[in-house]
Protein backbone atom coordinates (compact mmCIF):
# COMPACT_ATOMS: atom_id res chain seq x y z
CA UNK A 1 0.00 0.00 0.00
CA UNK A 2 1.84 3.18 -0.94
CA UNK A 3 0.75 5.92 1.83
CA UNK A 4 -0.07 9.52 0.87
CA UNK A 5 0.61 12.04 3.74
CA UNK A 6 -2.21 14.84 3.71
CA UNK A 7 -1.11 17.39 6.24
CA UNK A 8 1.34 19.49 4.25
CA UNK A 9 -1.98 21.30 2.84
CA UNK A 10 -3.32 24.99 3.18
CA UNK A 11 -6.77 23.70 4.04
CA UNK A 12 -5.31 23.04 7.45
CA UNK A 13 -5.13 25.80 9.80
CA UNK A 14 -1.62 25.48 11.48
CA UNK A 15 -0.72 25.00 7.41
CA UNK A 16 -2.21 27.97 6.10
CA UNK A 17 -0.87 29.80 9.15
CA UNK A 18 2.65 28.58 8.50
CA UNK A 19 2.64 29.68 5.06
CA UNK A 20 1.61 33.20 5.73
CA UNK A 21 4.09 33.97 8.30
CA UNK A 22 6.74 31.19 6.25
CA UNK A 23 7.77 29.03 9.15
CA UNK A 24 9.71 26.66 7.86
CA UNK A 25 9.41 24.88 11.61
CA UNK A 26 5.82 23.42 11.08
CA UNK A 27 5.82 22.76 7.71
CA UNK A 28 9.64 20.46 8.45
CA UNK A 29 7.70 18.80 11.45
CA UNK A 30 4.49 17.87 9.47
CA UNK A 31 7.68 16.53 7.10
CA UNK A 32 9.07 14.33 9.11
CA UNK A 33 6.81 13.01 11.46
CA UNK A 34 4.53 11.94 8.79
CA UNK A 35 7.50 10.33 7.37
CA UNK A 36 8.36 8.33 10.47
CA UNK A 37 4.90 7.32 10.60
CA UNK A 38 4.78 5.76 7.52
CA UNK A 39 4.20 8.15 4.49
CA UNK A 40 5.69 7.39 1.13
CA UNK A 41 4.99 10.21 0.01
CA UNK A 42 4.07 13.69 0.97
CA UNK A 43 1.41 15.63 -0.46
CA UNK A 44 2.09 19.02 -1.02
CA UNK A 45 -0.94 21.71 -1.35
CA UNK A 46 -0.65 25.26 -1.30
CA UNK A 47 -4.51 25.88 -0.43
CA UNK A 48 -5.84 29.18 -1.43
CA UNK A 49 -3.25 31.66 -2.24
CA UNK A 50 -2.65 34.97 -4.45
CA UNK A 51 0.68 33.52 -5.29
CA UNK A 52 0.10 29.49 -5.68
CA UNK A 53 3.16 29.40 -7.89
CA UNK A 54 5.66 30.87 -5.01
CA UNK A 55 3.87 29.42 -2.16
CA UNK A 56 4.16 25.55 -3.88
CA UNK A 57 8.05 26.41 -4.54
CA UNK A 58 8.00 27.37 -0.89
CA UNK A 59 6.60 24.97 0.79
CA UNK A 60 8.57 21.90 -1.69
CA UNK A 61 12.00 23.36 -1.10
CA UNK A 62 10.90 24.08 2.93
CA UNK A 63 10.04 20.42 2.92
CA UNK A 64 13.65 18.87 0.80
CA UNK A 65 15.83 20.69 3.40
CA UNK A 66 13.95 18.28 5.51
CA UNK A 67 13.41 14.40 4.54
CA UNK A 68 14.01 12.99 1.66
CA UNK A 69 10.75 11.73 0.98
CA UNK A 70 9.00 11.83 -2.69
CA UNK A 71 6.49 14.68 -2.86
CA UNK A 72 3.06 14.57 -4.27
CA UNK A 73 2.78 17.88 -6.06
CA UNK A 74 -1.18 18.54 -5.28
CA UNK A 75 -2.56 21.19 -7.46
CA UNK A 76 -5.25 21.31 -10.30
CA UNK A 77 -3.28 24.00 -12.16
CA UNK A 78 -0.68 22.78 -14.93
CA UNK A 79 0.91 26.39 -13.88
CA UNK A 80 1.47 25.33 -10.12
CA UNK A 81 2.85 21.82 -10.85
CA UNK A 82 5.88 23.24 -13.27
CA UNK A 83 6.61 25.75 -10.53
CA UNK A 84 7.28 22.97 -8.51
CA UNK A 85 9.15 21.15 -10.74
CA UNK A 86 11.24 24.03 -11.42
CA UNK A 87 13.05 23.14 -7.97
CA UNK A 88 12.09 19.56 -6.76
CA UNK A 89 15.10 17.69 -6.59
CA UNK A 90 15.83 15.64 -9.54
CA UNK A 91 17.43 12.87 -7.69
CA UNK A 92 14.09 11.27 -6.48
CA UNK A 93 10.67 10.26 -7.47
CA UNK A 94 7.51 12.54 -7.63
CA UNK A 95 3.67 12.00 -7.92
CA UNK A 96 1.63 14.50 -9.67
CA UNK A 97 -1.99 14.88 -8.03
CA UNK A 98 -3.99 15.38 -10.05
CA UNK A 99 -5.68 15.79 -13.94
CA UNK A 100 -9.07 15.05 -14.62
CA UNK A 101 -9.60 13.19 -18.54
CA UNK A 102 -10.46 16.30 -19.65
CA UNK A 103 -12.22 20.05 -18.78
CA UNK A 104 -14.94 22.34 -20.26
CA UNK A 105 -14.45 22.76 -23.99
CA UNK A 106 -12.44 19.59 -23.68
CA UNK A 107 -9.46 20.72 -22.82
CA UNK A 108 -6.71 18.34 -22.93
CA UNK A 109 -5.74 18.85 -19.69
CA UNK A 110 -4.57 15.06 -19.25
CA UNK A 111 -2.03 15.85 -21.90
CA UNK A 112 -0.40 18.14 -19.96
CA UNK A 113 0.08 15.89 -16.96
CA UNK A 114 1.05 13.31 -18.68
CA UNK A 115 4.34 15.31 -20.78
CA UNK A 116 5.03 17.37 -17.13
CA UNK A 117 4.94 13.30 -15.48
CA UNK A 118 6.84 12.04 -18.42
CA UNK A 119 9.85 14.60 -17.83
CA UNK A 120 10.68 13.79 -14.09
CA UNK A 121 9.82 10.44 -14.68
CA UNK A 122 7.20 10.58 -12.53
CA UNK A 123 4.04 9.33 -11.69
CA UNK A 124 0.74 10.32 -11.94
CA UNK A 125 -2.87 10.04 -10.44
CA UNK A 126 -5.54 11.13 -12.70
CA UNK A 127 -9.48 11.95 -11.24
CA UNK A 128 -12.22 9.54 -12.56
CA UNK A 129 -13.96 13.00 -13.52
CA UNK A 130 -14.42 14.75 -17.14
CA UNK A 131 -15.48 18.48 -18.61
CA UNK A 132 -18.97 16.68 -17.04
CA UNK A 133 -17.98 16.60 -13.66
CA UNK A 134 -17.41 13.39 -11.49
CA UNK A 135 -20.20 10.45 -12.62
CA UNK A 136 -22.28 9.27 -9.98
CA UNK A 137 -22.24 5.56 -10.95
CA UNK A 138 -19.63 2.90 -11.20
CA UNK A 139 -20.02 2.24 -15.17
CA UNK A 140 -19.66 6.61 -15.83
CA UNK A 141 -16.37 6.59 -13.26
CA UNK A 142 -14.99 3.30 -15.13
CA UNK A 143 -15.55 4.40 -18.37
CA UNK A 144 -13.57 7.94 -17.30
CA UNK A 145 -11.23 5.52 -16.01
CA UNK A 146 -10.83 3.53 -19.48
CA UNK A 147 -10.36 6.75 -21.78
CA UNK A 148 -7.57 7.75 -19.48
CA UNK A 149 -6.10 4.39 -19.46
CA UNK A 150 -6.21 4.76 -23.16
CA UNK A 151 -4.86 7.80 -23.69
CA UNK A 152 -1.51 6.94 -21.49
CA UNK A 153 -1.41 4.44 -23.24
CA UNK A 154 -1.30 6.06 -26.50
CA UNK A 155 1.10 8.79 -24.98
CA UNK A 156 3.45 6.28 -24.00
CA UNK A 157 2.83 6.45 -20.56
CA UNK A 158 2.95 3.60 -18.50
CA UNK A 159 0.17 2.52 -15.87
CA UNK A 160 2.69 1.63 -13.90
CA UNK A 161 3.12 5.01 -13.23
CA UNK A 162 -0.54 5.93 -13.29
CA UNK A 163 -3.25 6.03 -10.23
CA UNK A 164 -6.94 6.46 -11.12
CA UNK A 165 -8.49 8.08 -8.23
CA UNK A 166 -12.43 6.98 -8.39
CA UNK A 167 -13.00 10.31 -6.26
CA UNK A 168 -15.34 9.42 -2.69
CA UNK A 169 -17.96 11.72 -1.57
CA UNK A 170 -18.84 12.26 1.88
CA UNK A 171 -21.11 9.92 3.17
CA UNK A 172 -23.49 12.18 4.86
CA UNK A 173 -24.75 14.12 1.72
CA UNK A 174 -27.77 13.43 1.16
CA UNK A 175 -28.24 10.97 -2.12
CA UNK A 176 -24.38 10.20 -1.78
CA UNK A 177 -24.60 7.15 0.39
CA UNK A 178 -25.00 4.50 -2.17
CA UNK A 179 -21.85 6.16 -3.38
CA UNK A 180 -19.04 4.34 -1.14
CA UNK A 181 -20.43 1.19 -3.13
CA UNK A 182 -19.72 2.19 -6.45
CA UNK A 183 -16.49 3.45 -5.54
CA UNK A 184 -15.79 -0.31 -4.06
CA UNK A 185 -17.35 -1.99 -7.64
CA UNK A 186 -15.32 0.77 -9.44
CA UNK A 187 -12.40 0.04 -8.03
CA UNK A 188 -12.29 -3.94 -8.70
CA UNK A 189 -13.29 -2.67 -11.85
CA UNK A 190 -10.51 -0.37 -12.77
CA UNK A 191 -7.66 -3.27 -11.84
CA UNK A 192 -8.63 -4.84 -15.33
CA UNK A 193 -8.44 -2.25 -17.34
CA UNK A 194 -4.62 -2.73 -18.48
CA UNK A 195 -2.19 -5.17 -17.84
CA UNK A 196 0.20 -4.10 -15.68
CA UNK A 197 -3.20 -2.49 -13.70
CA UNK A 198 -3.14 0.89 -13.40
CA UNK A 199 -2.88 1.65 -9.55
CA UNK A 200 -5.89 2.94 -7.64
CA UNK A 201 -5.83 5.84 -5.01
CA UNK A 202 -8.44 7.85 -2.97
CA UNK A 203 -8.59 10.64 -1.21
CA UNK A 204 -9.38 9.23 1.55
CA UNK A 205 -10.19 11.46 4.27
CA UNK A 206 -13.53 12.99 2.23
CA UNK A 207 -15.82 10.17 2.44
CA UNK A 208 -16.47 11.35 6.11
CA UNK A 209 -16.09 15.26 5.99
CA UNK A 210 -18.69 16.16 8.49
CA UNK A 211 -19.47 12.92 9.87
CA UNK A 212 -19.59 12.26 13.58
CA UNK A 213 -17.03 9.20 13.54
CA UNK A 214 -14.59 10.09 11.12
CA UNK A 215 -12.04 7.76 12.13
CA UNK A 216 -14.19 4.77 12.23
CA UNK A 217 -15.66 5.68 8.68
CA UNK A 218 -12.46 6.25 7.31
CA UNK A 219 -10.35 3.28 7.98
CA UNK A 220 -13.36 1.11 7.71
CA UNK A 221 -13.57 2.46 4.17
CA UNK A 222 -10.08 1.85 3.76
CA UNK A 223 -10.17 -1.62 4.56
CA UNK A 224 -12.95 -2.16 2.54
CA UNK A 225 -11.27 -0.54 -0.16
CA UNK A 226 -8.52 -2.89 0.17
CA UNK A 227 -10.26 -5.58 -0.10
CA UNK A 228 -11.55 -4.29 -3.62
CA UNK A 229 -7.98 -3.76 -4.39
CA UNK A 230 -7.07 -0.39 -3.60
CA UNK A 231 -3.29 -0.22 -3.40
CA UNK A 232 -2.97 3.36 -2.73
CA UNK A 233 -4.59 6.41 -0.48
CA UNK A 234 -3.85 9.93 0.79
CA UNK A 235 -4.85 10.02 4.01
CA UNK A 236 -3.92 10.88 7.77
CA UNK A 237 -0.86 9.27 8.86
CA UNK A 238 -0.87 10.52 12.37
CA UNK A 239 -4.33 8.63 12.89
CA UNK A 240 -2.95 5.34 14.30
CA UNK A 241 -5.66 3.17 14.06
CA UNK A 242 -5.89 3.94 10.67
CA UNK A 243 -2.47 2.97 9.61
CA UNK A 244 -2.53 -0.23 12.48
CA UNK A 245 -5.90 -1.38 9.54
CA UNK A 246 -3.61 -1.08 6.69
CA UNK A 247 -0.71 -2.89 7.96
CA UNK A 248 -3.36 -5.87 9.12
CA UNK A 249 -5.18 -5.88 6.11
CA UNK A 250 -1.92 -6.03 4.31
CA UNK A 251 -0.98 -8.65 6.15
CA UNK A 252 -4.12 -10.57 5.79
CA UNK A 253 -3.80 -10.30 2.18
CA UNK A 254 -0.04 -11.89 2.58
CA UNK A 255 1.43 -8.96 1.32
CA UNK A 256 3.75 -9.02 4.77
CA UNK A 257 4.41 -11.71 6.92
CA UNK A 258 2.84 -12.85 9.86
CA UNK A 259 4.54 -12.21 13.18
CA UNK A 260 3.69 -11.31 16.38
CA UNK A 261 4.88 -8.03 15.62
CA UNK A 262 3.64 -6.81 12.72
CA UNK A 263 2.25 -3.68 13.32
CA UNK A 264 5.48 -2.58 14.04
CA UNK A 265 7.20 -4.46 11.49
CA UNK A 266 4.68 -2.58 9.47
CA UNK A 267 6.48 0.95 9.98
CA UNK A 268 9.58 0.07 10.53
CA UNK A 269 10.05 -1.60 6.85
CA UNK A 270 8.69 1.75 5.48
CA UNK A 271 11.21 4.18 7.23
CA UNK B 1 -25.63 -8.57 8.47
CA UNK B 2 -26.88 -11.55 10.03
CA UNK B 3 -24.76 -12.03 13.46
CA UNK B 4 -24.38 -15.45 15.44
CA UNK B 5 -22.95 -14.33 18.74
CA UNK B 6 -20.27 -17.51 19.91
CA UNK B 7 -19.97 -17.15 23.25
CA UNK B 8 -22.46 -20.39 24.51
CA UNK B 9 -20.10 -22.80 23.49
CA UNK B 10 -18.27 -25.11 25.63
CA UNK B 11 -14.65 -24.32 24.85
CA UNK B 12 -15.29 -21.18 26.84
CA UNK B 13 -14.37 -22.07 30.57
CA UNK B 14 -17.14 -20.21 32.03
CA UNK B 15 -19.65 -22.12 29.59
CA UNK B 16 -18.17 -25.42 30.37
CA UNK B 17 -17.94 -25.05 33.85
CA UNK B 18 -21.81 -23.82 33.96
CA UNK B 19 -22.57 -26.78 32.11
CA UNK B 20 -20.66 -29.08 34.38
CA UNK B 21 -22.65 -27.21 37.64
CA UNK B 22 -25.46 -27.02 35.70
CA UNK B 23 -25.78 -23.61 36.39
CA UNK B 24 -28.37 -21.41 34.60
CA UNK B 25 -27.37 -18.20 35.27
CA UNK B 26 -24.14 -17.98 33.35
CA UNK B 27 -25.39 -19.43 30.53
CA UNK B 28 -28.64 -17.11 30.60
CA UNK B 29 -26.60 -14.01 31.11
CA UNK B 30 -24.66 -14.83 27.75
CA UNK B 31 -28.10 -15.32 26.11
CA UNK B 32 -29.58 -12.05 26.93
CA UNK B 33 -26.45 -9.51 26.88
CA UNK B 34 -25.31 -11.46 23.86
CA UNK B 35 -28.87 -10.87 22.40
CA UNK B 36 -28.48 -7.03 23.28
CA UNK B 37 -25.31 -6.03 22.30
CA UNK B 38 -26.68 -7.40 18.69
CA UNK B 39 -26.80 -11.13 18.01
CA UNK B 40 -29.74 -12.20 15.41
CA UNK B 41 -28.91 -16.11 16.49
CA UNK B 42 -27.35 -17.69 19.41
CA UNK B 43 -24.46 -20.67 18.74
CA UNK B 44 -25.37 -23.51 21.21
CA UNK B 45 -22.58 -25.92 21.30
CA UNK B 46 -22.03 -28.59 23.99
CA UNK B 47 -17.91 -28.62 23.49
CA UNK B 48 -17.04 -31.97 24.51
CA UNK B 49 -18.97 -33.65 26.87
CA UNK B 50 -19.80 -37.81 27.71
CA UNK B 51 -23.28 -37.09 27.12
CA UNK B 52 -23.69 -34.71 24.42
CA UNK B 53 -27.34 -34.86 23.09
CA UNK B 54 -28.74 -33.87 26.92
CA UNK B 55 -26.21 -31.45 27.13
CA UNK B 56 -27.45 -29.98 24.06
CA UNK B 57 -30.88 -29.86 25.45
CA UNK B 58 -30.01 -28.84 28.43
CA UNK B 59 -28.75 -25.46 27.25
CA UNK B 60 -31.59 -24.98 24.62
CA UNK B 61 -34.01 -25.41 26.99
CA UNK B 62 -31.76 -23.01 29.58
CA UNK B 63 -31.31 -20.21 26.65
CA UNK B 64 -35.18 -20.53 26.05
CA UNK B 65 -36.24 -19.88 29.48
CA UNK B 66 -34.35 -16.69 29.52
CA UNK B 67 -34.77 -14.88 25.61
CA UNK B 68 -36.54 -15.66 22.41
CA UNK B 69 -33.49 -15.22 20.50
CA UNK B 70 -33.03 -17.50 17.71
CA UNK B 71 -30.86 -20.65 18.20
CA UNK B 72 -27.91 -22.07 16.28
CA UNK B 73 -27.53 -25.53 16.95
CA UNK B 74 -23.62 -25.85 16.44
CA UNK B 75 -22.79 -29.92 16.38
CA UNK B 76 -20.87 -32.09 13.43
CA UNK B 77 -22.82 -34.98 15.05
CA UNK B 78 -26.14 -35.23 13.60
CA UNK B 79 -28.07 -37.27 16.55
CA UNK B 80 -26.86 -33.68 18.95
CA UNK B 81 -28.80 -31.61 16.33
CA UNK B 82 -31.76 -34.42 16.56
CA UNK B 83 -32.04 -34.02 20.24
CA UNK B 84 -31.84 -30.47 20.23
CA UNK B 85 -34.51 -30.17 17.91
CA UNK B 86 -37.02 -32.39 19.97
CA UNK B 87 -37.22 -29.81 22.62
CA UNK B 88 -36.59 -26.17 20.92
CA UNK B 89 -39.32 -23.74 21.25
CA UNK B 90 -41.33 -24.64 17.14
CA UNK B 91 -42.27 -21.26 17.17
CA UNK B 92 -39.33 -19.34 15.99
CA UNK B 93 -36.75 -19.66 13.32
CA UNK B 94 -33.77 -22.12 13.80
CA UNK B 95 -29.64 -22.32 12.01
CA UNK B 96 -28.47 -25.84 11.96
CA UNK B 97 -24.26 -25.41 11.99
CA UNK B 98 -22.98 -27.38 10.46
CA UNK B 99 -22.65 -29.86 7.85
CA UNK B 100 -19.87 -30.82 4.95
CA UNK B 101 -20.56 -31.72 1.83
CA UNK B 102 -19.76 -35.21 2.41
CA UNK B 103 -17.68 -37.40 4.56
CA UNK B 104 -15.31 -40.82 4.60
CA UNK B 105 -17.33 -43.56 2.41
CA UNK B 106 -19.25 -40.30 1.00
CA UNK B 107 -21.46 -40.63 3.91
CA UNK B 108 -24.65 -38.57 2.84
CA UNK B 109 -24.04 -36.57 5.82
CA UNK B 110 -25.59 -32.99 4.39
CA UNK B 111 -28.63 -34.59 3.05
CA UNK B 112 -29.27 -35.88 6.59
CA UNK B 113 -28.87 -32.23 7.94
CA UNK B 114 -31.06 -30.76 4.95
CA UNK B 115 -33.57 -33.01 5.74
CA UNK B 116 -33.43 -31.95 9.81
CA UNK B 117 -33.39 -28.28 8.78
CA UNK B 118 -36.44 -29.05 6.28
CA UNK B 119 -38.10 -30.68 8.89
CA UNK B 120 -38.17 -26.70 10.99
CA UNK B 121 -38.38 -24.38 8.52
CA UNK B 122 -34.61 -23.51 9.29
CA UNK B 123 -31.68 -22.50 7.63
CA UNK B 124 -28.42 -24.27 7.27
CA UNK B 125 -24.62 -23.80 7.19
CA UNK B 126 -22.90 -26.15 4.77
CA UNK B 127 -19.30 -26.16 5.09
CA UNK B 128 -17.11 -25.74 1.54
CA UNK B 129 -15.35 -29.40 2.89
CA UNK B 130 -16.05 -32.96 2.32
CA UNK B 131 -14.39 -36.48 2.53
CA UNK B 132 -10.62 -34.70 1.30
CA UNK B 133 -11.21 -32.20 4.37
CA UNK B 134 -10.98 -27.92 4.02
CA UNK B 135 -9.41 -27.44 0.44
CA UNK B 136 -6.80 -25.06 -0.18
CA UNK B 137 -7.41 -23.20 -2.78
CA UNK B 138 -9.84 -20.50 -3.96
CA UNK B 139 -11.52 -22.83 -6.55
CA UNK B 140 -11.75 -25.90 -4.17
CA UNK B 141 -14.19 -23.94 -1.81
CA UNK B 142 -16.01 -23.05 -4.82
CA UNK B 143 -16.01 -26.21 -6.60
CA UNK B 144 -17.69 -28.00 -3.23
CA UNK B 145 -20.27 -24.69 -2.95
CA UNK B 146 -21.21 -25.36 -6.10
CA UNK B 147 -21.77 -29.31 -5.23
CA UNK B 148 -24.07 -27.92 -1.68
CA UNK B 149 -25.93 -25.35 -4.13
CA UNK B 150 -26.86 -28.35 -6.39
CA UNK B 151 -27.71 -31.16 -3.82
CA UNK B 152 -29.61 -28.28 -1.80
CA UNK B 153 -31.69 -27.37 -4.90
CA UNK B 154 -32.21 -31.01 -5.97
CA UNK B 155 -33.74 -31.80 -2.29
CA UNK B 156 -35.92 -28.85 -2.70
CA UNK B 157 -33.90 -26.53 -0.14
CA UNK B 158 -33.75 -22.78 -0.48
CA UNK B 159 -30.69 -21.28 -1.20
CA UNK B 160 -32.09 -18.30 1.00
CA UNK B 161 -31.85 -20.73 3.96
CA UNK B 162 -28.13 -21.91 2.85
CA UNK B 163 -25.32 -20.60 4.62
CA UNK B 164 -22.19 -21.37 2.74
CA UNK B 165 -18.97 -21.43 5.09
CA UNK B 166 -15.44 -21.61 3.16
CA UNK B 167 -13.80 -21.72 6.58
CA UNK B 168 -11.08 -19.43 7.49
CA UNK B 169 -7.66 -20.58 9.10
CA UNK B 170 -5.27 -19.40 11.49
CA UNK B 171 -3.57 -16.59 9.85
CA UNK B 172 -0.61 -17.27 11.74
CA UNK B 173 0.01 -20.67 10.56
CA UNK B 174 2.92 -21.32 8.41
CA UNK B 175 1.77 -21.70 5.16
CA UNK B 176 -1.68 -20.59 5.87
CA UNK B 177 -0.98 -17.04 5.24
CA UNK B 178 -2.53 -17.12 1.86
CA UNK B 179 -5.80 -18.34 3.20
CA UNK B 180 -7.52 -15.22 3.84
CA UNK B 181 -7.36 -13.95 0.35
CA UNK B 182 -8.99 -17.40 -1.01
CA UNK B 183 -11.60 -16.86 1.23
CA UNK B 184 -12.46 -13.24 0.03
CA UNK B 185 -11.79 -14.42 -3.65
CA UNK B 186 -14.35 -17.91 -2.53
CA UNK B 187 -16.96 -15.12 -0.65
CA UNK B 188 -17.39 -13.25 -4.13
CA UNK B 189 -17.10 -16.47 -6.56
CA UNK B 190 -19.96 -17.90 -4.00
CA UNK B 191 -22.59 -15.04 -4.05
CA UNK B 192 -22.55 -15.70 -7.70
CA UNK B 193 -23.72 -19.32 -7.74
CA UNK B 194 -27.18 -19.38 -7.98
CA UNK B 195 -30.07 -16.63 -7.79
CA UNK B 196 -31.57 -16.09 -4.81
CA UNK B 197 -27.67 -16.24 -3.59
CA UNK B 198 -27.07 -18.21 -1.16
CA UNK B 199 -25.83 -16.63 2.38
CA UNK B 200 -22.28 -16.89 2.98
CA UNK B 201 -21.03 -16.96 6.51
CA UNK B 202 -17.40 -17.38 8.90
CA UNK B 203 -16.13 -18.55 12.52
CA UNK B 204 -14.46 -15.17 12.71
CA UNK B 205 -12.12 -16.08 15.51
CA UNK B 206 -10.47 -18.58 14.11
CA UNK B 207 -8.57 -16.13 11.81
CA UNK B 208 -6.78 -14.75 14.65
CA UNK B 209 -6.73 -17.99 16.68
CA UNK B 210 -2.74 -17.58 18.39
CA UNK B 211 -2.25 -14.10 17.47
CA UNK B 212 -1.38 -11.60 19.22
CA UNK B 213 -3.84 -8.88 17.51
CA UNK B 214 -7.28 -10.92 18.26
CA UNK B 215 -9.95 -8.58 17.77
CA UNK B 216 -7.80 -6.21 15.42
CA UNK B 217 -7.43 -8.94 13.12
CA UNK B 218 -11.14 -9.79 13.53
CA UNK B 219 -12.38 -6.77 12.86
CA UNK B 220 -10.19 -5.94 9.49
CA UNK B 221 -10.51 -9.56 8.49
CA UNK B 222 -14.65 -8.91 8.68
CA UNK B 223 -14.74 -5.72 6.98
CA UNK B 224 -12.91 -6.81 4.02
CA UNK B 225 -15.22 -9.93 3.78
CA UNK B 226 -18.02 -7.44 4.02
CA UNK B 227 -16.55 -5.83 1.41
CA UNK B 228 -16.37 -9.14 -1.25
CA UNK B 229 -19.84 -10.19 -0.04
CA UNK B 230 -20.10 -11.40 3.03
CA UNK B 231 -23.53 -11.57 4.82
CA UNK B 232 -23.39 -13.51 8.35
CA UNK B 233 -20.97 -14.35 10.89
CA UNK B 234 -20.55 -15.90 13.89
CA UNK B 235 -18.63 -13.74 15.88
CA UNK B 236 -18.04 -12.24 19.73
CA UNK B 237 -20.95 -9.59 19.67
CA UNK B 238 -19.45 -8.52 23.34
CA UNK B 239 -16.32 -7.01 20.82
CA UNK B 240 -17.67 -3.38 20.46
CA UNK B 241 -15.07 -2.30 18.40
CA UNK B 242 -15.74 -5.47 15.71
CA UNK B 243 -19.79 -4.73 16.05
CA UNK B 244 -18.69 -0.98 15.30
CA UNK B 245 -16.84 -1.83 12.36
CA UNK B 246 -20.15 -4.04 10.99
CA UNK B 247 -22.44 -0.84 11.88
CA UNK B 248 -19.75 1.12 9.48
CA UNK B 249 -20.02 -1.45 7.05
CA UNK B 250 -23.02 -2.19 6.51
CA UNK B 251 -23.72 1.99 6.59
CA UNK B 252 -20.93 2.09 3.56
CA UNK B 253 -22.68 0.01 1.53
CA UNK B 254 -25.70 1.43 2.24
CA UNK B 255 -27.97 -0.82 4.42
CA UNK B 256 -28.30 1.63 6.90
CA UNK B 257 -28.77 5.32 6.85
CA UNK B 258 -26.34 7.67 7.84
CA UNK B 259 -27.08 10.02 11.12
CA UNK B 260 -24.47 10.94 13.41
CA UNK B 261 -26.07 8.48 15.68
CA UNK B 262 -26.11 5.59 13.03
CA UNK B 263 -23.84 3.34 15.52
CA UNK B 264 -26.45 3.55 18.20
CA UNK B 265 -29.23 2.81 15.69
CA UNK B 266 -27.60 0.29 14.41
CA UNK B 267 -28.20 -1.35 17.80
CA UNK B 268 -31.31 -0.37 18.51
CA UNK B 269 -32.59 -1.73 15.23
CA UNK B 270 -31.22 -5.36 16.29
CA UNK B 271 -33.25 -5.59 19.74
Amino acid sequence: MILIGERINGMFQDVKSAIASRDKTVIQNLAIKQTEAGADYLDVNVGTSADPEGVMQWLVETVEESCKTPLSIDSQKPAVVEAALKVLDSSKGVLLNSSPLNRKTDEEILSRYIAMAKSRNGKLIALAMDKGGVPQSTSGRVEIAAAIVEKALAEGFSTENLFIDPIILPVNVPGAQAQPGFILEALMQIRLLSDPAPHTTVGLSNVSQGTSERSLINRTFLVMAIAAGLDSAILDVFDKELVDAVATAEMLLNKQIYSDSFLKAFRSMRR
